[in-house]
């Protein structure tokens, strides 16, 4: 362990390493699956656990939000839970963010141990949550009780906003962040929900892609035709989609769309330098990971810049026609394709969609119509690895793991991290305690018990060092 | 009328009108529905009426050939009616074709009279079968009995062969000529199971297209991925599946598998000619028949050459990856589309397979792997209007109608054509008495009523035009 290490902080989760792991386990236990209906008690008295434990922290103005109580949400949904402590004055406020929903644990059978009774294996905790994210937002929570055992009370000033709806969409957050600004002002958010690079690899996650999420229909005629009959002359709305979504993308990779291209932002030179130093074996990750006989993308980009920092087209989906069994000559006249672009720093969401539909109108083949419907879009997000909190986050990391942090990017979305760059104008620091094996949303998910002792020691560090 | 038609057969319908409408009524009262198990009796039944027709109308070796007798069938299918008289030496035998099966008739409360209780309305017969094929090919054994009440006996030998599995594959028929054809020995057999260009337009189709019917699945992965973590590297099946189908045809019409137009057989003059003096009024066509905003197809071609003598490239479905509502940001795995190729003369399914094959294998997009399977294959036919069955039914028609005889060919596939022309060796006069408007397979189906009397006056003039 490097000199520079806490010696009080370590010796408090030593002296307390069985209480911190059977509390966790008695929060994992709790089914709170926010999907599925029959479950809804068991989520409320996972919020009622979290706000009991923020209370023993020492937080003060604890309470649940119901999401009735805020304007324009529908019924069905789950409470927030807030609290803080904001007796630094001149100090940084954190706002810590996680939440207590986990994914359904089906297929059951494929568990060792049951999903929500929690089990140690092999320095592994296995249980429904461990990882994503009861065990990581929980750390925080620990890391102010430890604060508090070594320096009488928090070093900075704390928030903590903590949702039940991240499996299902997390609307009732989106919607309290957008109508509370001055509620909930603070100088950077703390969100603890993605995985280290790898297991001795200490990591901020500096950036995520945002997303436009379409569904494009296309129509040739009236009604399906008999391909014996109308075959060389009537349009297929099936072949026209193929068509135009081929246009879309050419086979190097690279979208087609004029202009898509226009606003991408490069990665900035310390990340850039941070990713080519990334200890990677492309062929592992091909065959273990993605599981396929090529990797594919666009030429001149790394695998790490395809991913992170390079827009995407996708089609999710596909239907239309006749796809059963056998054959049925026909001409259909319907055909619709999930679509979506992966957005990265500084594209803009509206002015994407609008080239893209100007595209599709352009380029539809003749005879067929394709309509571009939008479900959802929220631009990439990205943060500065200069920002006062992203470099004691990375330092407090650096301490306690003895190697350089690696500033990553997620190639995914985390909605809640743009609300609150969005609505807070605060960026959050992305320390993630994962690892990559830990199997989120799969059977035997498991979070590294030595990560969760380390989580609440690095977070702890992160409050005392930003209370210096 | 015209001077050359026979008083003597005029006169025998004009006399019998009544009977023989109550005669076909009989007929199709009975719902011969061939795909429904519950109408198995009903089946077996029209059958039997079949060969008491054959039996009153003078022909011998009446049977019932029943399919478990024909190696290699399984259960559940329907028999055949065989008949002959073959007392005419040194005179043409003819094959006289007909199904006794239909199409279910639902959506039955579209009908405006029960589709079983046939109805007359307007001059015309409405009922399921009344032009596919009850109608047409009860007038071949009206025809018979017009010949023997006006020569006493047939002028010509024949043999009838009538099958109950039309419309569910016709295995049983195909595996019979197969294995029958010395028994099946004729110069020419007649087929009325089409339709006649226009009302007045004595038809004559001289030409269907064969088709191969494949299944194309792509791979890309064991597993689908999270588009937010592997966007940008990893194959998409969807896609890829995608892009090898659209590089399969340009945005001209053309198929782009090199080799597939080597062996492609322009028509005849003779038909070329036909076709160019066919009333047709393109816009009518796609409004009222395709109901598209425009046609498709190959440049430089007609849509008589488009639809009739070229070949095709078809989707007829596809689908993949996540469809549902709302969105899920899946990389698929694997897809899977119903894709056919119509072919016309001299195209052999085996070399077009093999070509197709070799374009997958060149052309599947990197990562993504293809299965080619074949659901189908059958050759195009052709015959040509210069065999004398065929200029003799051209002069039936021609005499009774007229007017001139149209050569007309069919986009789509009987494939009981191809199996006599392949086994038998011998072309099929396809004189089709139906009209574009019969409603095939929809609601009040119907047969134009004159239209019957004329096939029964066509036809027997035929026998007497081929036993002179």
């Amino acid at each position: 362990m490097p000199l520079t290490m806490s010696n009080s902080l370590n010796s408090f989760i030593e002296e307390n390493r069985e209480r911190l792991l059977s509390e966790l386990k008695e929060y994992l236990a709790i089914p709170s699956i926010s999907t599925l209906p029959e479950h809804k008690e068991d989520v409320r008295s996972a919020a009622g656990f979290v706000a009991e434990s923020l209370k023993s922290a020492g937080l003060e103005n604890v309470k649940l939000i119901q999401p009735e109580s805020i304007s324009g949400l529908a019924g069905g949904r789950h409470p927030l839970v807030y609290a803080d402590w904001l007796h630094a004055p001149g100090k940084p406020t954190i706002l810590c963010y996680g939440h207590y929903d986990v994914q359904p644990p089906d297929p059951l059978h494929e568990w060792i141990s049951p999903p929500f009774e929690p089990t140690v294996r092999g320095g592994d905790l296995y249980a429904r949550g461990a990882s994503d994210d009861k065990g990581q937002m929980f750390a925080h929570i620990k890391a102010v009780e430890v604060l508090n055992a070594i320096h009488g009370e928090p070093t900075l000033n704390l928030r903590f906003l903590i949702e039940g709806e991240e499996e299902v969409g997390g609307e009732t957050i989106a919607a309290y962040i957008a109508n509370h600004k001055e509620h909930l002002k603070a100088d950077a958010a703390l969100v603890s929900d993605t995985a280290m690079y790898a297991a001795d690899t200490p990591t901020i996650c500096t950036g995520l892609r945002g997303m436009i999420q379409m569904e494009w229909e296309a129509h040739s005629s009236d009604r399906d035709l008999h391909s014996g009959v109308y075959g060389g002359v009537a349009p297929n709305a099936v072949f026209g989609l193929i068509e135009l979504l081929a246009r879309c993308k050419n086979n190097e990779g690279t979208i087609t769309i004029p202009g898509i291209y226009d606003d991408v932002c490069d990665p900035a030179p310390l990340e850039k330098e941070s990713w080519a130093h990334l200890p990677f074996d492309e062929t592992n990750y091909r065959v273990a990971e993605v599981g396929s006989s090529q990797l594919t993308g666009e030429r001149g980009y790394s695998v790490f810049e395809r991913t992170w920092a390079r827009p995407t087209f996708e089609v999710h989906g596909i239907r239309g026609g006749f796809t059963g069994p056998g054959s049925k000559s026909v001409i259909p006249a319907q055909a619709v394709a999930k679509v979506s672009i992966r957005l990265v720093p500084d594209q803009d969401p509206e002015k994407v969609l609008k080239i893209v539909r100007q595209f599709v109108a352009d380029n539809s083949p003749e005879g067929v119509e394709v309509e571009v419907r939008e479900l959802a879009a929220a631009p990439a997000s990205v943060v500065s690895p200069d920002h006062f909190a992203i470099a004691k986050a990375a330092q407090a990391l650096e301490e306690l793991f003895g190697n350089k942090t690696v500033y990553v990017r997620c190639g995914g979305s985390v909605p809640v991290v743009g609300d609150i760059a969005t609505h807070l104008g605060i960026p959050s620091a992305m320390m993630g305690f994962g690892l990559p094996d830990d199997r989120l949303h799969s059977p035997n998910e498991k979070f590294h018990l030595d990560n969760y002792y380390k989580a609440i020691h690095a977070v702890a560090r992160f409050f005392e060092l930003l209370g210096e």
